[in-house]
């Protein structure tokens, strides 16, 4: 009997009654049957509940650092178990290099979100946004922007075409911003996306209520969605817009976030003609796009926009390297590089939409509108061609399926105006070595599409390629592509959290934040340097003793550097400066000094001064002039898994007459044992 | 004859034909007309095309920076006319200092945005969002965040209580962004806003296009967005939620802002018990907030939430201070203190919502419900009790007028629960002085809330106050505060930019951009610092000489700075540290030396080197070791208002295996003018 897949709810496995009724999904290639899908008779309400109180206790309880360490974990256990996941892709029609994409991919936004969550984030679980606001002259009165968990559950719902990588891309970002997660995936590929979710439940990583998993449907989610949870939609722009009418969306605060298949387009530059290296790249990525996931991604090429005088050469060398390198069949079989479509239903639908496209205007000039209603999923590419680059279809409609359609342009402007008809993208690319062409269709183009690929010949040795989303840059684009931006970094992490402004005194912002405020207690009770990590608490301070800066030193450090710029070695062309009163001291050398008077020789918990940010020279120091440094604790960031950890020091160089000559901070590496170095 | 007022479209005042019909204001104390309101027979369809078109270009062919000095212009415009506005702005039944919020606030705005502008954005029209993203090991392909701005118009609809500052918080972001704005104000004090406008028509400085002004409705806007456009709407959560029905926000692509009242909270904290500078400073902040617009504004403090034991003093000390302090009447009268609400229609409706209120379990325990359709829009301050901290009218229900409740906590994670019920706030404040419960019940609601204001003794002094959004904070709140966004500094000017991530060559980025990038192409036919800000272009590139490292240089060094730090002087201690192979040179020598091996001595243009970023020493120079540098002109930001501008510079430290040794980014300034220095 076909075994009926399970939920995973409230840290339990679920099944539903056998009495249930669900959903039979077949092999992609063979037809065969793989599972019952259903969640007839799930708590889904309890569920969302559960990852409200038990999901963001547990969350809570962690850093974004230690969030971020679990993440590679889990990353590490799903590459361990790979092959299990490769072997059920397969069913879904994928062949091995589909696979690679789904689950390696997958496994990839782990990774990444783990190394940029422990690089970008601080080890806390409150984010700072941009710089200190002084709101008041006295510094008494402090404005700061912080970020904060939302206090809800993310229920994803998935698209069919990525049951591994889908789920994942959403889940990382939630997970480090610390949102327990509802997977639901697609009907199609739910065993394989089960059998993921699995193999991290039984890692025993995962925070108790962190990670829930619906095999089945969620249709009455927003009636049990309030303010603080997020609802992320993977799949068609219709069933997104339906979304968006429910009221816990419209008035509830509930953040709905889309991500839509778009009718995403590829330009060839009029330079890129037959023969150049630019043209070569632009079809090997078109037929890329057409075949891999046999279409069915959302950031396949649809509309190819090509210069009328190159249009005829880009048809012909599509269909040479169509016929040449594609071979449709069991993605199990030795030498298939395309699979069937993930099921005969979206085989149909794919081609319903080739004859509305055909019905449009489009003339099919590579591969033919097959037969409807065969009992397979297979489906050779199709590449239309349409005369009127401005025909309504072109720009409209999507096959989910290996299907584009080439359409020709006469100027640059037109170029960036038939991308832009699309009505929002999650990509465009753009083939040519102008670099001319190539700024004015991106910035025309840009504010309708989510990312834009370059490919000239120096790019084209290793872009990653126009359909691929990186964990690293944003997924999502405007308009038809669904108005939202997944991964990017940590700018999804942030979509999970609320930004707020904070008013306060140094004290109070301190306090809530962890990071010490200028005018914020100070303690100076021993050399800060002499404190481990785990001693040293924010606003630990050194105020060193003064220092006069002779001209004798300025006249030596220029020799000694060889930094002879006028304006240290020349009184009178100093003068004639209009930034310094005559000669004065080189930046440098106050940095130098500074770091003389604030150092504390002797090895101890300090390990090294890996770099410096914000420095600000405000204040030329003139000879006799007397500079003293208040370096003060600022943030304090231990590593999850080193024996030392960074620390940020605020640094603040006045002269004699309390002026503020230079601000930095100064990035240090400390021990967290006391007696290292 | 009661004036007409007029609109501005497309360049040009219009009125309507004397047939239309209007709606007639009145003066909110005096009830004498003031103006008749009408846009019947206004092409709100021509006004929006006119803004995408010729607003578009005529902005979009100036930078950030040029679009910030007019802000200034304008503001500078207003400020020299203000009287103007005061005079205007006292018949909405505002006092001195109500449109001292409202006029000054609003051309403080203009201020804040024109400085922001300048200092936190380039001089170009892309902004860069977020460091580069490598792509490739090879370096051949990169990823970077841009923002371009949003192809359509701004469409504003703004509420009635701020006339001057509401279209302006709006148009300032807008413009900077590069976005033309049509400007709709509420009908009550639309005479305000068209005199506003008129000033700034009559300036002469307005790019074409890039200002319009709709005094009436705009019923249909709607109708006519489309992708590209943003309606930012202010006013009542029920009418901003009808607007989100529509398919232009649903699934058109447009984006709508809103911002709508909430029911804001003010906590005092436990320790701030009668007596103290905190309960004080609540008490000032408390009454301030009820009577200021005579209580209608957006983040006026609805619920006063206060430890059961202090309840009964908070009120007696609000009704003294009230008794004291408020005079109500015409704001045109010696010694008045707060003015009328704006209409009788606004009075009644107030006098309905307390009547919900005390319906709803609240007692007035100060002023007393007033008998509503008396021919008058005054109302004295009124103050409720709820014995039931919970009861859902209180944390749901607006008076919009000079209306608070008070309720009763007991534990600070209950006061937290009590703010978060509000279901998403403008604002929140807490008075104490106590740093853990303001830590606790600032991380706990800050999710809530857009903006969380701290009171103690030391911020009491100088605090902008609970109910003053600032232009450098965000405004705006989640749930039923809207949410969305505005103000916040730049943070508004990306809302009206689309973020993009781009990927290709460094020399494409570079294109696009007009920032160096790594890889691309570089240019070493004259020193750099030789060439004025207008001859230099950006890749122009010094590469040094190599200069050794000797033990003597950092034995003299450490002597010489003082900085006697072990890995430098103590061969033994330096090599048992995790980080260094023995004795290393000094960071602070390195950058001196590298300053020496790139400097330029003579005077030139380039006029000081006034800080750094992003410095990171990534390999140990150790003795013996020689070290090179290259300097490459990365970003070149002309300024405006300045014969000079900023330089910054890609500094790459290496050694003679080249690896990198350190990268920074070197800031200078430098003259347009070639023989400057």
């Amino acid at each position: 009997m076909t075994r009926t897949l399970q939920s995973y709810v409230e840290d339990t496995w679920w099944s539903p009654a056998t009495s249930a009724t669900g959903t039979e999904v077949r092999d992609a290639a063979t037809g065969e049957p793989v599972a019952i899908v259903s969640s007839e008779g799930l708590d889904l309400a309890g569920a969302m509940e559960h990852a409200r109180t038990v999901g963001q206790a547990s969350l809570g309880r962690l850093t974004f650092h230690q969030r971020a360490v679990l993440l590679k974990k889990l990353a590490l256990v799903l590459t361990e178990r790979k092959a299990e996941l490769y072997e059920l892709s397969s069913r879904t029609g994928a062949t091995k290099s589909d696979s690679w994409i789904d689950v390696d991919g997958g496994i990839g936004v782990l990774f990444t979100y783990s190394g940029k969550g422990r690089r970008e984030l601080p080890n806390s679980t409150v984010q700072l946004d941009g710089p200190l606001e002084p709101l008041s002259k006295d510094g008494s009165f402090l404005g700061r922007h912080v970020r904060t968990t939302l206090p809800g559950v993310v229920v994803q719902i998935n698209a069919f075409n990525f049951p591994v990588w889908g789920p994942l891309e959403k889940f990382a970002p939630a997970f480090l911003a610390g949102m327990p997660t509802i997977v639901k995936p697609a009907t199609p590929g739910a065993y394989l996306t089960e059998h993921m979710v699995r193999i991290l439940v039984e890692s025993g990583l995962l925070p108790p209520g962190s990670l829930q998993l619906v095999s089945g449907s969620v249709r009455d989610v927003l009636d049990h969605a309030r303010l603080g949870d997020v609802v992320a939609f993977t799949g068609s722009a219709s069933t997104a817009d339906l979304l968006r009418r429910h009221d816990a969306v419209r008035s509830g605060g509930v953040i709905f976030g889309a991500e839509t298949d778009s009718i995403n387009a590829s330009v060839l530059g009029p330079d890129a003609v037959e023969g150049t290296a630019e043209f070569d790249a632009y079809v090997r990525q078109l037929v890329t796009e057409m075949t891999a996931k046999s279409g069915q991604k959302c950031t396949a090429i649809r509309r190819a926009i090509v210069p009328t005088a190159s249009a005829d050469a880009v048809v012909e060398a599509v269909r040479r390297r169509l016929e040449a390198k594609v071979v449709v069949g069991d993605p199990r079989d030795e030498g298939v590089t395309m699979g069937p479509l993930v099921s005969v239903d979206q085989r149909d639908e794919v081609l319903r939409q080739v004859r509305r496209l055909a019905d449009g205007g489009g003339k099919i000039v590579v591969g033919d509108q097959q037969e409807e209603g065969r009992d397979s999923a297979f489906l050779s590419p199709i590449l239309l061609r349409f005369e009127d680059a401005e025909a309504p279809r072109v720009h409209d409609t999507e096959a989910f399926g290996p299907v584009s359609s080439v359409i020709a342009y006469d100027t640059p402007e037109q170029a960036a105006e038939l991308v832009v008809r699309g009505g929002g993208s999650l990509v465009t690319s753009v083939a040519s070595a102008d670099p001319g062409f190539v700024a004015t269709l991106t910035r025309r183009a840009a504010s309708a599409n989510g990312r834009i690929l370059v490919l000239d010949a120096a790019a084209a040795r290793s872009s990653t390629g126009h359909g691929s989303p990186l964990p690293m840059l944003v997924h999502g684009g405007p308009g038809r592509a669904g108005g939202s931006e997944e991964l990017g970094g940590v700018r999804s992490v942030f979509h999970y959290m609320q930004r707020t402004a904070i008013q306060g005194s140094p004290e109070m912002l301190t306090a809530i934040t962890g990071v010490w405020h200028p005018g914020a207690a100070t303690r100076g009770d021993a050399h800060p340097f002499r404190k481990s990590l785990d001693e040293l608490r924010v606003g630990d301070q050194v105020v060193s003793e003064e220092r006069e800066v002779t001209l004798d030193d300025i006249t030596h450090f220029a020799e000694f550097t060889g930094d002879t710029f006028y304006a240290h070695t020349d009184e009178e062309a100093a003068a004639a400066n209009p930034f310094f009163p005559g000669r004065v001291a080189h930046g440098y050398l106050l940095l130098s000094f500074a770091a003389g008077l604030f150092v504390s020789p002797e090895p101890g918990p300090v390990l090294a001064n890996y770099g410096l940010e914000n420095l600000r020279f405000t204040t030329p120091v003139s000879p006799g002039d007397r500079i003293r440094v208040a370096l003060t604790a600022k943030q304090i960031i231990p590593r999850e898994t080193d024996d030392y950890g960074e620390v940020h020091w605020d640094a603040v160089l006045t002269n004699q007459d309390d002026e503020t000559v230079a601000t930095y901070d100064v990035l240090t590496l400390v021990s967290k044992d006391a007696h290292a170095g």
